[in-house]
């Protein structure tokens, strides 16, 4: 593709393509379909995000753990529904290459089975609980659709899942919310917005009671789920028999939640932030923060590249991450290269800002061009990363906002759809019946509703006042 | 187990797997043989072993990176020796639950390979030269021998590999002591002690050149492999074809190194570092530093709980990672179970430290127990943890020396081994040949030899001039 041809939003796909690989994100020529090959560039941004989440769950109290990644087969068919569910994207180990193996593991897809199991060691009175755990790991889900890179693939490198148990329904119902809370903490400090719907019933997390899920809505106005929250009931706990001790000496089944993000997230950021030019990174994320260019003209090299190096050194010392391009491309090459790669701030240096002591900064959010004295370069490059910060956050809350539109009845979902696309809501009694007739007759997929969010109107299907607005549209 | 009767020394494999179990380290009850869970606080303890590893090679220049668990069969059967050497423990995925797959795709047991055919697309010139990335990821290996928590498992769940590519023979010769100096940090920061030894030729690691293994000594006497140097040379570069065009314009295939570090280290630190009541960690890897436990009389309860909470928010407040027990067991079965944890150092507070101002303090170590005053509590803390420390790595380093013994004949170095144990080190003419023979006729393994150590005396098998010492042991 062209350097100059890229167009977020009106070809986003080859845009997606282009930049993830172009901007040292990630190698797709890794030769197995869905698997990635992830480049210290991108894998450095994935680790800085992920990094906030597990700071985030531990500060609500939860603890790290790895349970292992291969799970022997009787354990995984403990829960059938979880079982049926996952089944057609499992992949099975059943010998090493000179051995037929005993037993058959499979590779989780994610880890309820093989936490649960322990959880019914660990678990014996109401003294032991709540318990709350989390874990980064890979998990492995054989897609026979579409793999696209980062955001639907074979290999998740870095799936976040928390899994915890209470006592009582109720306290699983606080947990959720409390799972909202850190999911919204972390999605805010990206700069991500959201939309957090509960999943229609008929398409609830296999083996659960209920989930919700954060949306996203990408450039090319289709829905993609950010992460996901689930209430599990009771269901693994008696698959699992995970019962406790009460205080009054009766015996319990525990009652479940558990929560996963994964690197999609890094996959929507780049998409929702970036720009025809390429990505771009809040800096708290960035894995260069600053990018020095040095600009010489004959007889000032010496000078220039002195103070490039001067003020690396200065940056560095303040715990900034920074470089300075010293290869030979042109200086419109130099910044064409890391505009693409999203690199928050950029810092030249002329001849003109050696002899009066000043830096030229542009910042990669609107391209705005500034000279400041030395001296003011770290507080106006902290001032410039929360002003990038704060406008990418704006920006991506007026995107969901504006793609998101209300339609009174199913033809009017899909006029509105077939001019716009986004995500419609529309007025829905709250019955899986008229909620699935709603989906075949806009041919769009449910997203959930919002319970807190009371609807005006009738429902599009049955006529019978709404409870809900009924979120549809294409997903990822 | 009872808590008395554990013995690091004369019952060693008893206490191993009581402590890593009772410490909750890990917990071997997950139903898959070499597989283990690790509970939250063994994993933080890994965790912050494994970052100080992970920021030196950052400091050393190398690159994280991420590449994918499964790999191809055509890709992994790319270089024979590699084949050859890692066929009896690799396993295999050929199919999904519901489906059997086109290809057959194997789990990493090590991952170059999979890099390496990366390499091979990410090389054309010098100027992509050096290459220097690393991992830490999770890789398997059907351990067809004994399994041993931590130490010998199925699922090495952090394995840091480093791979890096170079232009010269002399670049990669200079890598491998980089290599060299950043394993002697990583291990002396932990306290541990090591020998570099020269692996013998015929027990190389498959496809390499030559490769020096780090040794540490258990306290069972036997050696374990810490780390592993590997010169790879040009073997995968010619299997994977890996070229670069030089200065001069002509192609020449790369020279690779490659080294790795796993959780079996975490392992060996505990084992070299614990006594008869359980784990001593080093305060910078410990989970938690700090352990206060309140010591209330009747009427002084309110006094000492508050006490107990300014103390802990205190040292939260100055980074130190520490806990108030407030259990209702009592405090000797606190002092118990926190010592068996390894926590450094341990506060208690009492009415009379509440009258005067003071806190008294026990370190882990030597048990020694202090009275300080209030306002002298972080500073000496900071001390013991130093103390402490210094202490572990000086005990480490008397240990590994007292094990290692001198024989100047075959005889000589059976009769010391079956007295001692530990490791046996002879004069060597430096032939395999004779290397072999002193293996077979010892029945100890060859662990090899120091190249800077030059020896005195005669080879112990053909009565030529030695050149060096070969070591000779049990290995893990």
């Amino acid at each position: 593709m062209e350097s100059g041809s890229l167009r977020k939003y009106s070809n986003f796909s080859e845009w997606y393509d282009y930049v993830v690989e172009a901007a040292d994100i990630i190698d797709k020529r890794y030769p197995v379909k869905g698997m990635l090959v992830w480049k210290p560039y991108g894998y450095k941004a994935l680790k800085l995000s992920m990094r906030i989440l597990e700071n985030l769950l531990e500060e609500y109290g939860h603890e790290e753990a790895y349970f292992p990644m291969l799970v022997p087969e009787e354990v995984f068919a403990k829960e059938k529904d979880f079982l049926e569910g996952f089944s057609g994207e499992t992949f099975v180990v059943e010998r090493t290459i000179r051995k037929v193996l005993m037993r058959k593991f499979l590779l989780r897809p994610t880890s309820e089975t093989v936490m649960y199991y322990m959880f019914s060691l660990w678990i014996q009175s109401y003294k032991d609980l709540p318990i709350k755990l989390f874990q980064t790991v890979n998990v492995f889900r054989y897609e026979t659709e579409h793999t696209r890179p980062i955001l639907r693939v074979r290999e998740i490198i870095m799936f976040n899942e928390a899994h915890t148990a209470h006592e009582s329904l109720e306290d699983a119902n606080k947990q959720i919310k409390e799972a909202i809370e850190i999911y919204k903490k972390f999605f805010d400090s990206l700069g991500l917005s959201y939309l957090i719907l509960k999943t229609p019933k008929w398409d609830t997390f296999a083996g659960a009671e209920y989930n919700f899920d954060f949306f996203e809505i990408m450039p090319d106005k289709r829905a993609i789920e950010l992460g996901s929250v689930i209430n599990l009931g009771q269901k693994f706990a008696k698959a699992f028999d995970i019962k406790y001790q009460k205080r009054d000496g009766s015996y319990e089944y525990v009652y479940q939640t558990c929560y996963g993000v994964s690197e999609r997230v890094i996959g929507v950021l780049i998409s929702v932030h970036g720009d025809d030019r390429g990505i771009i990174f809040p800096a708290h994320i960035a894995p260069i923060q600053v990018i020095i260019i040095p600009i010489p003209y004959k007889g000032s090299e010496e000078a220039v590249f002195k103070k490039c190096d001067d003020i690396l050194l200065k940056l560095k010392q303040n715990g900034i991450r920074a470089r300075i391009d010293k290869t030979e491309n042109t200086p419109g090459e130099k910044y064409y290269y890391w505009e693409l790669r999203g690199v928050p701030v950029r810092v030249e240096i002329g001849p003109r800002d050696v002899r009066n002591n000043t830096v030229t900064l542009v910042r990669r959010d609107t391209l705005k061009r500034m000279v400041v004295k030395d001296e003011e370069l770290l507080p106006k490059l902290n001032e410039l990363f929360k002003e990038i910060f704060d406008n990418l956050k704006k920006k991506s809350w007026e995107w969901l906002n504006q793609n998101i539109h209300t339609a009174s009845s199913v033809e009017e979902a899909k006029e509105i759809y077939r001019e716009k696309q986004g995500i419609i809501k529309v007025p829905w009694c709250g019955r899986d019946e008229c909620g699935q007739k709603i989906e075949e007759a806009t041919e769009l997929e449910g997203l959930g509703h919002d319970p807190e969010e009371k609807a005006e109107g009738a429902c599009v299907i049955c006529g019978k006042e709404a409870k809900w607005y009924f979120y549809i549209g294409k997903k990822y």
